[in-house]
């Protein structure tokens, strides 16, 4: 058992935990609460460490008969606690590989596709909630800008409540080429946007369609705007500017997957 | 200029800020940020506050030609910023009287009402949305069970953009009581339910429509579940249990909206 906030493996953990850049490189992220972790396809966990005092018996069921095919470790629970992003950690928690989706093939696929692209979201609330909004909507990838909140932040992975290891998505380095690569395959792309003409639930969505959302307070950049192409509005009352992001994004998501 | 973090009234308005039971207590609140004050009507705030390098003109905005009927005060940067609950603030707060709705007028409103509760909703940013869309939805009231996140806390506030002070809410102490009374009034309250046999876009809501929303995690209490008079499903593809509280509400609000 690691006892010890000063060890070497603990310090490595709160490093990924910590820093975008570090898991970047290592490709490899972490996974809290057990719920998740049952969610998560073998392979690719790397390694789960327990707190002292858990008490569940998750590897019985995940392995009822099998070798476990990854190193486990205790922890005490203040050293647990050091790691954990939440207030009652569940003494629990994996270290996940993270899996590298390519866009073309993301975007070629034969079928009913929606896809989702986001430009530059902050907030990893707003973030989380989309991807569990994708999911529930039956959307076919997500797009990320690479200014966006780290998808692989622990906030962000917490309230995807899963989502984002079930959803397809990938950061792309070129937003716009993407977009326009996106159109070539013959998307409809669309933006929310206040001016437009047609309300978004009198639009009829094409098989292949995607939605561009953007910065929570910018909103989409001048060139995304130009790349789209097509607007509808969602009607507000109230004198508010605009909608948040993650419920603009599920009316529209769920807009379309209800029309299908 | 107050350029002690240790100055009394400051410590008042950092008690005002972290503790619940103080601002409830003295009735009055923060409220941050230009665009959130322009919105204030003028006989709430109570004070108003300026960080020493603020270069905004809003006073004059505000007064064009009045005199100004509330306490102004300067505070050094140092002190603005123990007192902001922004990264980078703009340098203005003011100090606000709460509004005392009473919920019998909230219910027996004439016309088309749509009337929404919260039950135990735990997450500032969530109610904060909530808040948000409702405005966006025409939301008649919210009614919140005592257990909620305080609607009066700073990140509430911010994340409503503004729409707290102008969507009509009350805390309910007796929750149970008040879906009663809104029952003999003539509402029809529902929840949202994945056992439902009614798709919420099938439903044809009446003039007297109100909707339960319930915690993040648990969802509604027994007793709420009882006193709903009608279930609708929100259909999910995917593996999730259930949608974010405030995305739920978003789909369910903008329906009962854009169906009118």
């Amino acid at each position: 058992m690691i006892t010890s906030i000063k060890n070497e493996k603990i310090q490595w953990l709160k490093e990924l935990k910590n820093k975008v850049k570090f898991r970047k490189e290592k490709a490899l992220f972490l996974v809290e609460g057990e719920k998740m972790i049952q969610e998560i396809p073998i392979e690719q966990i790397h390694s789960l460490y327990f707190a002292e005092s858990y008490k569940g018996k998750i590897l019985a069921q995940l392995f009822p008969e099998e070798d476990i095919p990854f190193t486990i470790e205790q922890l005490s629970d203040r050293v647990f606690s050091q790691l954990s992003d939440v207030e009652s950690p569940q003494g629990i928690f994996a270290l996940v590989r993270m899996q590298h989706a390519v866009w073309q093939d993301l975007l070629i696929e034969e079928g009913r596709r929606l896809i989702v692209f986001l430009e530059k979201i902050q907030d990893p609330g707003n973030l989380g909630t989309i991807f569990r909004t994708a999911e529930a909507a039956g959307v076919s990838a997500i797009f990320l800008s690479e200014d966006c909140v780290d998808p692989y932040n622990p906030k962000v992975v917490r309230s995807t409540m899963g989502s984002l290891l079930r959803v397809p998505f990938c950061r792309i380095e070129d937003f716009s080429a993407v977009l326009c690569a996106c159109k070539n395959e013959g998307y409809d792309i669309y933006a929310a946007d206040l001016q437009a003409k047609i309300d978004f639930r009198q639009e009829r969505y094409k098989e292949r369609t995607a939605f561009i959302f953007g910065n929570e307070s910018k909103g989409l950049s001048e060139e995304s705007k130009e790349l789209a192409t097509k607007t509808v509005k969602i009607p507000m009352a109230g004198k508010l500017d605009s909608l948040n992001v993650s419920v603009a994004a599920a009316l529209c998501m769920y807009q379309v997957y209800l029309q299908s």
